[in-house]
């Protein structure tokens, strides 16, 4: 199967879920639940979700018993955008093309929508996991997972972080500690909580955490060089938007030459740890390479 | 033991339990960390966390177990008067006589720190009644209950309801509704998490879950009693406000007399809830009794 069919056809298996889960746009107070689903429902890539059934086939899981988890990463990824382009955050009126969600249902909706998605993900995480006859100790280790990658030492500690290190030059040491913990913490949280949740043995669990870890870096600088090398239109936003906010990125503090060989390195290091899996490991190398050479 | 004395006891107790499981106040990053543990440690009275000991009690529980949960409940209830006082929610820059949180962190660390509290809650809960030993089934279990009561048919969506009704005229459903799901669910959840964790069988969960029902009424009608009949001074705010505000209220829908024959009823409904429990259930008699004569 190619990487573009695998992502398709688990891009549609996650919204599937998501839409039987959440609550219905009608139900009370709907103007809540229409904000949630707004959100939700624009075109996400549903990364993180597809990274925890890749982990898990990579084990020889159940893919059924890792949804409901992979779901709720999805619900938390989706909250942390919608908080982080409020006026007091990011002051974002677009996302992926649309008014963001305050633009659309208001502040004060924006925050509760946020928090709704946030408290959604852990009662999603533990009912669907009971009714996919998930055992309450695999239950436990996911919402460990999730919450902790989610909390103040991973994703809203990497906001925090970056929100005081706005206008401020930022060392290599700074950048990664804010990568890792805002957007790298709840990638490593999909494959953990997919091989986890798939009863996968430590070298597994720590061969794909390894995995995780250097993709997520991977991811950044690839992100970063973009926003130097990369076309506009293909993008779908502005290249050079970094260098005009003078932020801190790989290239901007150690070159480009060196932010590619950095990024060549780490994607070397994701291939290499997805080696164990063998065959079950084709997708997961896939990505990798995936992130390496996307265009966009 | 008087009532006055075992809230004092059992207040130590949990604001022990935050001090020691919450991230100190110097680790990174430190401004959302100190901004948690200001609204955290603002004196509060510990309501939630209580009632849920109380109830572990009534059925003979161990309350060590139930501490965890016990105290992501304070979490929740916490978070949610910080993002409450928000600009764009009910704007208020005081919160028990002290700046509230953004007014002192600023809005995106108060939107961060809200979102971090709720986030730990569910990390909190897990990781410590582990450590205290409780069963995972239990840990789920719990986990369900504080999720579902702080979500959109609960906490956070009588939150979304009472903000659209502001300026409207609700009629006694409509404002039964919303404190039901404002305060009342996560009250009723206090109670159910403390008995289920404590191995409660389904006529004391039924009877206690009855109690907190109607306790929360109660809690609210009195309130709004208070707002017309009480002294501001005892109360530490402006009688009266309700009234300035135009806010309907049980007085205001069903007159002064006829709200405090309810309030009577209510109360009357929740010590009978806990006469099952004979002697173990003075406690939770004793809170009954001291909601409804309370002048503050």
């Amino acid at each position: 199967m190619t990487l573009q069919t695998y992502l398709t056809e688990k891009n549609k298996l996650v919204e599937s879920c998501l839409d039987q889960w959440l609550p219905r746009e009608d139900a009370e107070p709907a103007k809540l639940h229409q904000a949630m689903r707004y959100s939700l429902f624009a075109g996400g890539k549903r990364i993180r979700p597809i990274l925890t059934i890749a982990a898990a086939e990579a084990v020889d899981g159940d893919i059924s018993k890792v949804l409901p988890a992979a779901t709720a990463l999805e619900l938390i990824h989706t909250y942390s955008l919608i908080h982080d382009d409020l006026p007091a955050m990011d002051d974002d009126d677009y996302r992926r093309g649309r008014l963001s969600n305050h633009k659309m249902f208001g502040e004060a909706t924006a925050i509760l929508a946020g928090d709704a998605l946030l408290t959604f993900a852990f009662e999603l995480l533990v009912r669907e996991s009971i009714g996919a006859g998930v055992e309450a100790e695999k239950i436990t280790f996911a919402l460990l997972e999730l919450s902790s990658a989610a909390g103040t030492f991973g994703m809203i500690g990497g906001q925090a972080m970056d929100l005081s290190a706005e206008g401020q030059k930022v060392n290599l040491d700074g950048l990664e500690t804010i990568h890792k913990c805002k957007t790298g913490a709840l990638l490593r949280a999909a494959v953990r909580i997919g091989a986890g949740v798939s009863g996968a043995n430590q070298e597994q669990l720590q061969a794909l955490t390894s995995y995780a870890e250097s993709l997520g870096l991977a991811f950044q600088i690839k992100d970063d060089i973009l926003d130097i090398e990369g076309d506009s239109q293909k993008l779908g936003k502005q290249a050079g938007s970094d260098l005009l906010k003078d932020k801190s990125t790989y290239p901007s503090i150690l070159g480009l030459q060196e932010a590619k060989r950095l990024l060549n390195q780490q994607i070397d290091n994701s291939l290499q740890s997805a080696d164990i899996f063998a065959e079950k490991g084709k997708i997961l190398r896939d990505i990798a390479l995936f992130v390496r050479d996307r265009e966009f």
